[in-house]
């Protein structure tokens, strides 16, 4: 087992030096706060990461849950995670005093939650979907669904899950069909049946909360019919006893990797008795529900790039001890072997694996902050942080969930044979983190969400600002020679960025809405890697000044190898926009809008 | 479970139309065959497929070999699909008469393979392990070893291996330890151990026949000291009756995907009884095992592309019969939800699978028939041949290895939740296709066999004759106004490509060998995309005349859809080499081989 799985020095690094969070102390939502509360929330979590999650990390994979007896069986260490979560007030730690919680930045928590996700990825989806959830009663729910609820939510008592998809509405949630049917008693009978829920059955939780959508009967069809509700698997009742709520899981399913998580399938109201009570405005479920959505999808960002960091320290770690083969330019087989480090293609692959993982934590933790920003500022400071983070958010969710697929697949791959096998944790990374660009809206959906609304939202003003932040970066760099190519070549993929999405609106403005979104997924793609660069040159001039200061022999280590991996990043990465911006160029074509179904026949 | 993992009319047009290959016949060796017979050996391997291996395809998965008693004990379906193979003929297919084979072409033989790696890779593996080292014994091998050996693995009696990996030498073969001591009676004894040998012990076979390297004691340190042996499990005595050859498997391993075929580690001498026959001449091993390496990797190759085939047409399939969504034009939520092959996105997810599984599968042909002809041909055209096999083996080894797993992941992509799940097969093939940029050389040996070796070998007259066949099909291209454009971009892309390897091998000359392999593996992929690019022109040339003929209305929607690939190539996957070229420009800055190691430290 290898011996990091994150590291401290880079969260260090990417909060305190590049994103000053301490000074979010400033705002008084976060006064009591600063750097010595955030360190000591980060070293509790690195060491409940270490000594709680970790250990369990192959355990809970070849020990899957088992679906008998009407109840799912899990891992034992899921009990502990989640009470010792809750014990802690991790699972609560972000909401306000009044709520119980501990007013700690979301950015704060972001990172938390990775070094968990990095740990065990299984074993943090526990805790933090029950934040997600109880956050979601927070700011919709009654103050009796509140007063209810969050308590044993926070204190883990009780699970939360978010409920969307059914076996007809995956990705079009407009289609849904559970009911919910309206009673003189305050709640609704709910029916239908929900599919790929994870964690809403397991045996060492006293009670599950699902936070479903669900239709009001005669509710209008489509998006604007959906409702929110609590429906928890436990009811209490006047007593505040719990009794069962008509909601069973009937099976769960066996998945390539994630498997320390049960997902499950859930049948409401086969006895026309499960309850449920609405949060929020009756239809407004699925504006309420995509504030959770997009904090998921961040969420979901940092699970990709946390699977993707252990996977790396695991291959770094194995490519220092490996001996194999010479120097090319020393052949002689009495030498003794090298470890394969010092290739310059297994370097490669670990820089790839760096640029990716530290790339991606730069985005989410700017996307977080740009969070935190939107609760704590008002007026036009308010609006500001609120677009970036709607554009910022679909790459956020995808860049890290696609390119930390090829980044451990590059882990894998730094341990030849070794790799594919059991022994050594890379192929399990390999399995979780394929579940990324899948949960909370694939990245197709992305990719629509990213061009046919947010770059298009306000005339661009998103857009325009995303322009703006990455342009004061490259002012910034201006003046640092070693970072003057850099700057170059990321102020030559804006304006390519620019130049590709005013010909694609062009298209848009013509009115062929299919043609414009084609080739939306490539889109992301490319605005990602320029986002990314955008984080890399950051973190380059930070490196930089850092190094400037003398600092001692390590730290002068790890920001000489933060500034080769910037100039990695752009040197091996960023080029890549070029050949997707010579397609979305050409999107106009229609390629695959034309492309007819029966030519894929033979 | 799929109807289809590979298409018969592919494969016509790819043998047929695009290749010709009935036109073998005019040579003496191939002349009693034609497109009769390789019809028959098409659909046998077909219905073995369909009603031998597919059907276990699953099963072999979900139940791996297990190691106990000190034997492995393998799903019974191996023993069924060994027999019929050895039965039918099909293990020495490819071999002379003389041999007991039946003398049908290397190209005809590869389709077969492909068809059965399609349907189950790992039951595929065992027979056609044997042939390869049924080969080597044939090409190298006494006449006794010849008569013990060929006609008992021939028939499926005796299990072939290819024993190579010892835990210090992976990658570098070089450092091979096992030994070989010569003995009076015409045969060496050996000691060591080997590791990732693929079916070298299980329990449905009489005899497993390893084609080792060891070193011959007191033999010259290095590559030019290692020979090749014949070291069976059970070894004939005198009466031929088998005797156990202090050869034992100590362990197997446990693998991300490819669990049907056990992988096996091998202990030789413990009791100082192991006896090995030298095959060929001493300390010539390497260059020998290297004939059957090269056979192996575009067998790998295909391996990567038939799994690719059948992710493609499950994922096909699910697409054409799942409704969700509507299109982006209409959203009413009254109207029936479409199949998902009707958006956009999930056709160009379609398109890129089959451009990656129909371009490796035309390149492994076209691979295959300059292996045929390098065995019928003479003087100036053999070399010829074999120089284009030699520069194409490497692309024709990675693309399909690396892009096949992109390829897997689109279709896994396509099922959404459901791809993620092991209700449906694309989650077994993600991990199935994940061993091929491994086994058989990584794709970094590729970069480095491809751009240190084939391409500068005899003053870069492979590379140029490569050229000289691209440019031979944009001049058959050029009359046709709908491939005008796909031209003139390979044109623009051999140019792209010329400039590169002009400017490598210039770092080459100034000495700075390592800078100069540095980014090896990004030239091969920037090779292999052109190289695609070059089979979807000749791809699209054959279709176009096809499609002018007014073919029957399913073979006009076949051909569309060839026509529709080939342009999805050029818009989307040739532009690719864009951002390698301009990476592969700059390649003399050393980026990687600058990179400190101690750097990835913090």
């Amino acid at each position: 087992m290898a011996k990091k799985f994150m590291s401290m020095r880079n969260l260090h690094f990417l909060l305190y030096e590049v994103f000053d969070t301490a000074s979010l102390a400033k705002y008084p939502f976060f006064s009591d706060h600063g750097k010595e509360t955030f360190d000591m929330v980060l070293e509790t979590g690195m060491k409940m990461g270490r000594d709680i999650l970790y250990p369990a990390l192959a355990e809970m994979d070849r020990n899957q849950p088992v679906f008998e007896k009407g109840t799912v069986r899990v891992h034992p260490v899921v009990e502990t995670v989640v009470k010792e979560c809750g014990g802690g007030g991790w699972i609560g730690a972000h909401a306000s005093y009044e709520l119980g919680g501990q007013q700690i930045p979301n950015t704060i928590m972001t990172a938390f939650r990775g070094i968990f996700a990095a740990a065990n990825y299984s074993a943090s989806v526990y805790p933090f979907l029950t934040s997600g959830a109880a956050h979601l009663i927070a700011s919709f729910g009654s103050k009796e669904l509140i007063d209810t609820y969050i308590p044993r939510m926070f204190s883990g008592q009780w699970q939360g899950t978010m409920a969307l998809t059914e076996p007809q509405a995956g990705s079009s949630l407009t289609d849904l069909t559970t009911t919910a049917t309206p009673t003189d008693k305050g709640y609704y009978l709910m029916k239908g049946q929900k599919i790929f829920i994870s964690c809403a059955d397991y045996d060492c939780v006293e009670n599950v909360v699902n936070l479903m959508l669900a239709r009001i009967e005669g509710a209008p069809a489509g998006i604007r019919g959906i409702s929110l509700f609590v429906v928890p698997k436990m009811r209490p009742d006047e007593k505040g006893k719990l009794v069962a709520n008509d909601l069973n899981c009937v099976s769960i399913y066996h998945k390539l990797g994630y498997r320390g998580a049960p997902i499950t399938q859930l049948a409401l109201g086969e006895n026309g008795d499960c309850r449920g009570w609405l949060v929020g405005q009756p239809h407004k479920g699925i504006r309420h529900m995509f504030q959770m959505m997009n904090e998921a999808r961040i969420e979901v960002g940092m699970g990709a790039a946390a699977i993707a960091s252990a996977a790396y320290y695991a291959s770094l770690e194995y490519t220092m001890e490996r001996p194999q083969g010479r120097k090319i330019t020393s052949k002689n087989p009495e030498e003794p072997q090298i470890p394969i480090i010092e290739h310059a293609d297994v370097k490669r692959m670990l820089l790839f694996q760096r640029a990716v993982v530290e790339g991606s934590l730069s985005l989410i933790f700017q996307c977080a902050i740009y969070a935190d920003l939107v609760n704590v500022t008002d007026g036009e400071e308010k609006e500001t942080n609120e677009l970036l983070l709607e554009i910022l958010t679909p790459i956020a969710k995808s860049y890290p969930s696609e390119m930390g697929i090829l980044s451990v697949s590059q882990g894998l791959q730094c341990l030849g044979g070794y790799g594919y096998c059991d022994e050594f944790p890379l192929e399990q990374y390999y399995r979780d983190v394929r579940i990324h660009p899948i949960h909370e809206g694939t990245t197709g959906m992305q990719g629509m969400d990213l061009l046919g609304r947010k770059v298009v939202m306000k005339n661009g003003k998103a857009f325009m600002l995303f322009l703006g932040e990455a342009e004061k970066t490259i002012a910034g760099a201006g003046s640092i020679d070693e970072l003057k190519s850099c700057a170059e070549a990321l102020t030559t993929a804006l304006e390519r960025l620019k130049e590709v999405t005013g010909a694609l609106t062009g298209l848009a403005v013509k009115g062929d809405i299919e043609v414009f979104l084609a080739d939306a997924t490539l889109y992301l793609e490319m605005f990602g890697i320029t986002a990314i660069a955008w984080q890399w040159l950051i973190q380059g001039i930070t490196a930089h000044h850092a190094l400037a200061k003398l600092p001692a022999a390590q730290d002068a280590l790890f920001y000489k190898g933060k500034l080769a991996t910037c100039r990695y990043f752009f040197e091996y990465e960023l080029p890549k926009t070029q050949g997707l911006a010579t397609r979305l160029m050409r999107s106009g074509d229609g390629l695959t809008v034309k492309m007819e179904k029966e030519w894929f026949g033979d």
